[in-house]
């Protein structure tokens, strides 16, 4: 059994950064991804997120859940006034530039210029993509949602392209993660690689499960 | 520069397959979550997520996706049903059988049997816990939004109470995923033990981040 126990009421009676490091740390594992915007006027902005989820496959639909009154106000503006946006994912040899686009810029500063990251654009997306990030996701804004129990906001994107390596890109589809460098989050500041386990076979009831090997294909559904 | 391409059309254009891996690759490693509910007549239920997220720390909530005509409807009409349930961290020790969890087993059969996980009561809450899970959760339903886009719908949860290792918790609320054996998800059936590169620390305009060991508290705000 697990040794400390926590009610609600003790979690509210916590300093505010012990209650913001350890409820952040309670969801697993986070995405790790920079959204990359830009406004009306020309103004480029950078946000790391750390909540990007997987929406749908069909039609291709991601999710991130942004606070509007803290650090990525400048992006959901963007967001709303260009329709577009793009989802960069966070490698080994960015997360220290992510992280610090992260801090709290004004808007006429552009977080490419602070963080020394480069915009690329696409001949058919009008928001910048981040050039060292290894997969580039170009997003129309679809939906958001106000989480009214704190006021955040969950913002739907449909995926309208997307870049990524030939090589990490498995025959059915999968894209194998550790090869990529890809980063992992822990609460607010830790930062991890993946250590490959295995794939999984597709889980049927009466079935045992089998394991893939990460460059093999899983061809059993 | 990434050496594929491919547009909205390309991938809708694609065996279900491959695009379901792949756009379930894209966001990144994704959060291992089994969650675990029981219904009004008691049978009790398992589902595996990998896509809850971090919503808010004062009031300390969680959110969860889930797709309400596959997978974990059972859960959907449990939560709405009792107002509780519970997540729990999906460790290396334990998730084969979180995988085998979101086989489709039918209403009468409980996961917890299916799997060999052990259902674990505390005193104050309802819904049952994973014994085996290093981090329990509990929660009570707090609000739900339907995804247009795709008729998924996204629950959020207030904590009511949670259970962790002492020895994974810092003293300034950092927990240890890596310490935990926490997995992290890869597209839908790939599995990552996360390699701890380091904690940074609180990013401001025109300052240096300072790397933190994860054995050490982040002071610097």
């Amino acid at each position: 059994m697990p040794d400390l126990h926590f009610t609600l009421s003790q979690i509210l009676a916590q300093e505010k950064p012990f209650r913001r490091n350890l409820i952040n740390c309670l969801s697993g594992f986070k995405s790790l991804n920079v959204c990359s915007t830009i406004s009306p006027s020309g103004h480029t902005n950078l946000a790391l997120l750390n909540s990007v989820i997987h929406v749908g496959a069909n039609p291709p639909l991601m999710g991130m859940l942004m606070r509007p009154h803290t650090v990525p106000r400048h992006t959901i503006e963007n967001i709303e006034a260009m329709g577009v946006y793009t989802l960069n994912m966070v490698s080994q040899a960015i997360y220290q530039e992510a992280h610090q686009a992260s801090a709290r810029y004004p808007q006429e500063v552009s977080e490419f210029e602070a963080t020394g990251l480069s915009p690329w654009y696409s001949n058919s997306l009008k928001a910048p993509y981040v050039a060292e990030s290894p997969v580039k996701i170009g997003l129309r804004f679809e939906e958001k949602h106000l989480i009214a129990a704190n006021d955040t906001q969950l913002i739907v994107g449909k995926i309208e392209e997307l870049f990524l390596p030939e090589a990490a890109l498995g025959e059915d589809g999968f894209l194998n993660l550790s090869q990529l460098g890809a980063v992992a989050g822990n609460g607010l500041d830790g930062y991890h690689l993946g250590q490959p386990l295995t794939r999984l076979s597709y889980a049927k009831p009466d079935q045992t499960i089998d394991e893939i090997p990460f460059d093999q294909s899983n061809r059993r559904e």
